[in-house]
């Protein structure tokens, strides 16, 4: 098993979201696999699997793109490993919180961290991350990042559906974590990986949730290289 | 099995978007039932559950109040009926897509419709409702109804986890509902019963799953007398 990854100039940060998903899905399995950095422009490695962006496996010649089909293909491949769903109604409902994480998470996360983002890449690569990104922005990266402060109590109050739950049981998945847990820590782990900007209170049950997901696997997303420190 | 619903002045006016979730569970699970309807300020009949609000159910001599309990209760009580989840990690999750609709569906909806279900409602009731629900607002009820053009698109954009994962499925719950189908059907279902403001498009992937979750049950929720005609 091959895992196409994102990395920023500094080969060693790598911080994309979709790819933590992926990652925490494989320890959760129990797969050894080996992990390939590639630049936002380095695509060539994994053209065999006809996508575009990353995360892409490989996996004894089956090419598998996009964060949620590698978590179902995981599922069906490796189905005597530990479940990353509870049967075929968890995984549709997984779907759903998948969702919910890219559109609250990522896009409310985005114009926080993005000049942060910029700021660990060179080159043709600073300045492809700064077009597409401002575009879809509508402003400057740094234009996002100075309103950092004014747009955090928004994306805190849109984690109210979680810290609610959060009250209630440990994890999205129950009394342990799933693929459901992995959507959702994904982009947390992504902007705690590549800025030193908190999003979250230490009181807030949110944070003691990310606490639990860091620690999982002998701390394997705690021990992960920050790029922010 | 008695269910104790919130009713308007006209009785048969029955729009409580938590009790729809259970009405949706009954009929899901099969059940045959009574149903009982309390006006805003009528606590007696149910007073033996502890509870002040409905819903409520007395089963058998139990006593079950709060949406989500009764929905586990059903699931535990009557196992051999079709399954409200999947398992208990597909139970897990639906507790967070239950608090998606609370918080972003009951709450994105309620300036839009609180003066519609004043209307509905007299004498004293109407007075408590008013009261109790200004203060929630922090504006009068028809304050909130004049900006419900304005609020519109901003609800409509909050549906967009749902609205993706739909493109993918027909229901959350995957290939048929469930009960994460029926906790986000009710403030639907809510809003729809107590308004003729109409809060989506025909054309969103979100009305179509709604068609759908009217059409279950021969037409159960479809067929409730909307205090708006």
């Amino acid at each position: 098993m091959r895992l196409f990854e994102l990395c920023a100039k500094n080969r060693d940060y790598r911080f994309s979201p979709y790819v933590w998903k992926v990652l925490m899905a494989l320890q959760h399995k129990g797969i050894d696999f080996e992990r390939v950095p590639c630049g936002f422009l380095e695509k060539d490695a994994f053209a065999p699997s006809g996508s575009k962006t990353v995360p892409v496996i490989e996996d004894d010649g089956n090419w598998v793109a996009d964060s949620w089909k590698i978590a179902c293909y995981l599922e069906d491949r490796y189905g005597d490993q530990p479940a990353l769903f509870g049967g075929a109604m968890s995984r549709a409902q997984t779907r759903f919180i998948d969702r919910w994480a890219d559109v609250t998470l990522i896009m409310g996360m985005f114009p926080m961290v993005a000049a942060d983002i910029c700021r660990k890449l060179d080159g043709e690569t600073a300045e492809y991350f700064r077009r597409t990104r401002e575009e879809r922005l509508g402003s400057t990266l740094e234009e996002g990042e100075a309103r950092r402060d004014e747009l955090l109590p928004g994306f805190r109050q849109s984690l109210l559906p979680l810290r609610l739950m959060l009250k209630e049981q440990p994890f999205i998945s129950g009394d342990a974590p799933a693929q459901a847990d992995y959507c959702v820590f994904g982009p947390f782990q992504w902007a705690r990986l590549c800025s030193d900007f908190e999003v979250l209170e230490s009181d807030d049950p949110v944070w003691h949730w990310r606490e639990r997901m860091l620690a999982l696997f002998d701390g394997f997303a705690s021990g992960a290289p920050r790029a922010a420190a």
